[in-house]
């Protein structure tokens, strides 16, 4: 890898999340599918917000989240996204700046509101998301800080940014500057349902432009319509360079030319939300990357910070990661 | 009491806190006294907000904390204060409502943005504030709905209320019409320092105006002046009907006439964050108190739900506060 002033820039959408606990009988009745995320437009947003109890605000998305993540490991981090000159702008800003994360896109000044996330979670600890995009579907490609992007050696960008065609563009002209500049290339599938509505797009992604590839389960089994996850691996493996598919209490899995490599995962306590457990599993691995740790050692500082997220509520962790990492260190 | 169609009416700071998490240096460096709430103006707030880490949102405000509580625990319940027409007002309005409880003070629509509480929660689990009052400064006699005040067998008011000379004597009309309809009117001294500047308009409101007086061991100490706890609540007995005074994890004295009523604490979990421990204990022994349960009743149930809520982030339950009190109903 050149050398390079910032380890990971991350495109995505610029998300504050309204956490609430929901029982199954009010996704039903909503229509909504557990653990997946649904495009809410503005008044499904604000109608469903009425019918939930009260929530919990903290700031979100999903690459914003990997980017707080690797941040707070001491990594050098930058976010690009799109928020509102609104006090929920505002918060967004704060928090990814406090852990020391780049965030210099400016708000917008006009349009709709900063984007939020009704994130629902139910007694099983799974979270159910509805998706008012909001400001940050209007990032587009003029938005790029470019410099910032050619100063990574990773670009990692969110799947998610798929839904809005001017995000899009900014996606891909983003993957560009990072490629040209020596930099690699990093995707996260998001959501099987997203991984639905532009299978093709994705499919040729991979195939072309991405080095490491991030997804779950479902999301993988659904870009290769595979009958399993073996048979999913068997198709995702040396179309690009690294594939690190996450099984939730299953751990994961990477995959990188004829290797594979198993990986526990971590139990720190008991299970209250997976909000953001795939965003800081690709946090821990990209840090542990960027650093160059081994693949089996990025895999296990993945686990790690998704199994420190999944033991509160919210997607990024309220406690020191830095200081998880060093216990972890010390014990092992 | 009178047949009255609302239980608990709350007058209050209607604020939407940022818990952070913060080391005791934070504080010494900036000046603040742990486990105190300091004033600060928009500036103020802004340069440290600035300073600190990410923040969780959720609605707050004392007062507000005691009658969501209530209204969690099936009590039927109001709410008067003040918010601008922002997104944290919305908050605000949405988090009090979607817990059956009435809020109807209509929104400021210019002047100050929404009251903010920035609480600094250290390791050991206290908490530390800095409020910014924004638009609940502006509560003015003309905002109260007296017919609702008027509708409850108890008027709760906030101590803090004091630090605004408008939101002070909408306090005093509201207890003069709760009185005139054959209502109580209790009273929460907030905060020892808020007893510091208001010693003497609460000396004479606990002699003259006070049903129910709750205070912690600081807050009554620095009333009476005095060098011991016992001193405090001799100096306090006898002077308002009830006085529930709470000593953290030596529980609670309820004192009323010549009983003296001991209440253990509840240790439910890990303390987390002390925020909303007074008010949750308001909330558990008013609604025992407007249900009709004796004093040690009352006592324990507040002591239930201030036990429940010190398990977690924030100053309102995220569980469920009926089945709480129905597992230890069994329990008992």
């Amino acid at each position: 890898m050149t050398a390079k002033s910032l380890d990971v820039v991350g495109i995505g959408n610029a998300i504050v999340d309204v956490l609430v606990k929901a029982d199954e009988r009010f996704l039903d009745d909503h229509g909504l599918t557990k653990g997946t995320m649904a495009l809410v437009d503005e008044q499904q947003a604000e109608s469903l917000y009425g019918s939930v109890g009260p929530g919990l605000e903290t700031s979100g998305g999903s690459a914003a989240n990997t980017l707080a993540g690797i941040a707070q490991l001491g990594g050098r981090a930058g976010f690009i996204g799109r928020v509102r000159d609104d006090q929920l702008g505002g918060i967004f800003a704060h928090d990814i700046r406090s852990v020391g994360a780049r965030f210099d896109t400016p708000a917008a000044t006009s349009g709709p509101s900063t984007a939020q996330c009704l994130i629902l979670v139910t007694p099983d600890a799974q979270r159910t998301m509805c998706t008012y995009l909001g400001a940050s579907v209007g990032l587009h490609p003029g938005d790029l800080d470019l410099a910032m992007v050619a100063e990574a050696k990773v670009l990692y960008l969110e799947g998610y940014l798929w839904d809005s065609d001017e995000a899009k563009q900014a996606f891909i002209a983003a993957a560009e500057v990072a490629r040209a500049n020596g930099g690699e290339v990093a995707l996260s599938l998001s959501d099987a349902f997203c991984v639905e509505r532009h299978r093709d797009s994705f499919l040729e992604l991979v195939d072309g432009h991405v080095d490491i590839l991030f997804a779950n389960e479902m999301e993988i089994t659904s870009l290769y319509k595979a009958n399993s996850f073996e048979e999913a691996a068997d198709a995702v493996r040396g179309r690009c360079r690294i594939a690190a598919l996450t099984r939730s209490e299953q751990g994961s899995v990477i995959l990188s030319g004829d290797q594979t490599i198993q990986v526990e995962p971590f139990k720190l306590g008991p299970l209250v939300d997976t909000t953001g457990a795939g965003d800081l599993f690709a946090a821990g691995f990209l840090h542990g990357y960027t650093q160059g740790e081994s693949l089996e050692a990025c895999g296990r500082l993945g686990s790690l910070c998704a199994g420190a997220v999944v033991t509160q509520m919210g997607p990024r962790p309220q406690g020191s990661l830095k200081e998880l990492v060093a216990s972890h260190a010390q014990a092992a």
